[in-house]
């Protein structure tokens, strides 16, 4: 009887293991590429598996705040080196992940990485190889330029930056003009986001070089200008902002750049609280942009857009880790009601870089074009 | 006598005691302009001196590598409410410090600060109030603009980066064509270095605003083609970088930008290690460049420069607390021999780069005049 309970609950916790086991890992780990020159970690392997290294003799504990949602990140554990390891308890999705580090009861970023904005905080920051890396990779492609811009800003009393994308070839006809697409950043983030975690620019080059969309440049500022705390989105005003862009920036980047500066060749786009503030300003401001894009930031309602100037296109997207059912179920509404709408979900991926990296992809040719 | 003894030993310890003591901290602390948003820590007072907060109850010990020359930078103390704080020991040199902080056995960056790419790592940054910061303070002046250009290289098979700056203006008259000047950074930084911790472009800006020079571009790119180990810096081999410089990046500027594309228009200079390459590099191809800067970088003798193309003008320069009279002498001999020699001394500066930014400033209205 009892070797019989022995067996039975052997047998179960070895259903169970197998159930919650990972694959094996696969001893491949290479430096992510958003390492710091010449640092070794964090490392990334094959599968998508993070693996971590810090120096810290001395630290009660190491926590990096990397790992499978929900389960709290990757506790290191001490080595004999005195150096702490840990690797990721599962493959983390493709594409761009912010995280940190915990020690010592304080919060840091792990020295081996490059910095992000995001989180009103400049995080580390770890690429995890995808499948479809090749249409953001730098290539020996024509390259298109990223201007920082600084303009001035009466609202704010502040001069303010952005940046522009201009497309290969920008400089050599100087009589040809360009539409223009106004693409924001997330909450936490700011204006460094879609050129640098986000690739906006490669997407481009990588677009042009490949013959699938006509060039047009890219603006991105920072779009939180009042104190946001999370959780609060709410509450967020966009009217200051509102003011900055379509007052100020617009009329700056109509002047000092060759823009065709009318409503059919002028797109919005954000992600997340970039889209709410997209949604807010196109609907409070109808004749000022043609083409707008909702990436992982809410939806528009047929009952919203009716009376207003109808837009050339209606772009929204999310991960499939998200709400992909609510993206799915208002395109069929908006298309129903005679709207131009394509809506995009990016298989598994969450509220993260890669979902916006490939929601641009996939915006971009359809822009300008009707 | 015992009394007599006892008085004398105590006015010895005064007469110590005041002979050391640095002047009484005044307490008008204000959060550093280099800190990341909202971030209150680290602090900078009137007089120079940095305050350091850094929450982490759980450190062995908390120490910031900013401090009074090889004291060994700051160590925090524990306060009540578990964070760790500490002030330098004396006032810091104006302008800009990189630093990091000591925990746990490791190296990482203060949470409160920006980073900037120094001793090939993101370093925290802090910024010391100056007398003169006006000059790369960022006004309500007409602002020229930073592109990041990415130029193909074939002697490294890699599509690199350079930061170019336009002018204002520079979008506007599409027939105006401008001089160049290119600015290399120091050793373990790289091609942020110039418009980020140096406000180059704000320095270019305000020196246009005022009339005090004649628009031109900068272009700033990575000058560190091979690995390079500190206190190597004897054994560092120019030639790789020559050639992305002289071969690559030159004539790719002068196609994309509006540029005077000839010798007299051309000109050199950098900082530390970048002085040691626009030495090398004018020296070896004498044809290039006609205007030449070394700051903190080194001297030219007349020997080096005998029997090449007499360059338009020389500029060295460095702090006064490297070694002005070397830069002194060798002014003086170049000037007796002929050469249009000018040097310059940043008064109570170190290898640092307030140093850099007010050579710059020094240097830029002499550019371009002869």
């Amino acid at each position: 009887m009892k070797l019989k309970r022995t067996i039975i609950f052997f047998a179960a916790l070895l259903a169970v293991q197998t159930c919650l086991a990972q694959p094996a890992i696969i001893e491949d780990f290479k430096p992510s590429t958003l390492n710091q020159p010449g640092q070794m970690y964090p490392q990334v392997n094959s599968q998508g598996y993070a693996r971590f290294r810090i120096v810290a003799p001395y630290a009660d504990s190491v926590k990096a705040s990397l790992g499978l949602g929900g389960r709290g990140g990757t506790k290191l554990t001490k080595t004999g080196d005195s150096t702490w390891m840990g690797t990721t308890d599962g493959p983390m999705d493709e594409g761009f992940h912010y995280y940190h580090l915990n020690l010592a009861g304080g919060v840091f970023n792990d020295p081996g990485t490059l910095n992000f904005y995001g989180s009103t905080r400049w995080e580390s920051g770890i690429e995890i190889p995808a499948h479809d890396e090749d249409f953001y990779a730098l290539k020996n492609v024509p390259h298109g330029n990223v201007q920082q811009v600084l303009f001035p800003s009466k609202s704010t009393g502040t001069s303010r930056r952005a940046f522009v994308y201009t497309p290969p070839g920008y400089e050599k006809d100087k009589t040809k003009n360009y539409p223009v697409l106004y693409l924001q950043h997330g909450w936490g983030e700011d204006e460094n986001a879609w050129a640098n975690q986000g690739h906006a620019n490669l997407i481009m080059d990588n677009l042009i070089a490949a013959g699938k969309i006509k060039p047009f440049l890219i603006v991105m500022t920072y779009g939180m200008t009042n104190e946001l705390k999370w959780g609060h989105l709410k509450e967020f005003k966009v009217d200051a902002f509102q003011t900055v862009l379509v007052d100020e920036l617009i009329p700056y980047v109509d002047t000092k750049f060759r823009t065709i500066a009318d409503v059919a060749h002028r797109a919005m786009a954000g992600l997340s609280m970039g889209g709410f503030e997209t949604h807010s300003i196109t609907l409070s401001k109808p004749g000022v942009f043609s083409y707008y894009g909702l990436l992982s930031g809410g939806i528009y309602t047929t009952e919203e857009l009716k009376d207003k100037i109808k837009p050339k296109l209606i772009f929204i997207s999310c991960g499939s880790r998200e709400s992909p059912g609510v993206i799915k179920d208002a395109a069929s509404k908006l298309k129903e009601a005679g709207f131009n709408v394509v809506y995009y979900v990016s298989e598994n991926t969450a509220h993260e870089f890669q979902t916006w990296r490939r929601s641009l992809h996939e915006l971009a040719p359809l822009l300008f074009t009707n």
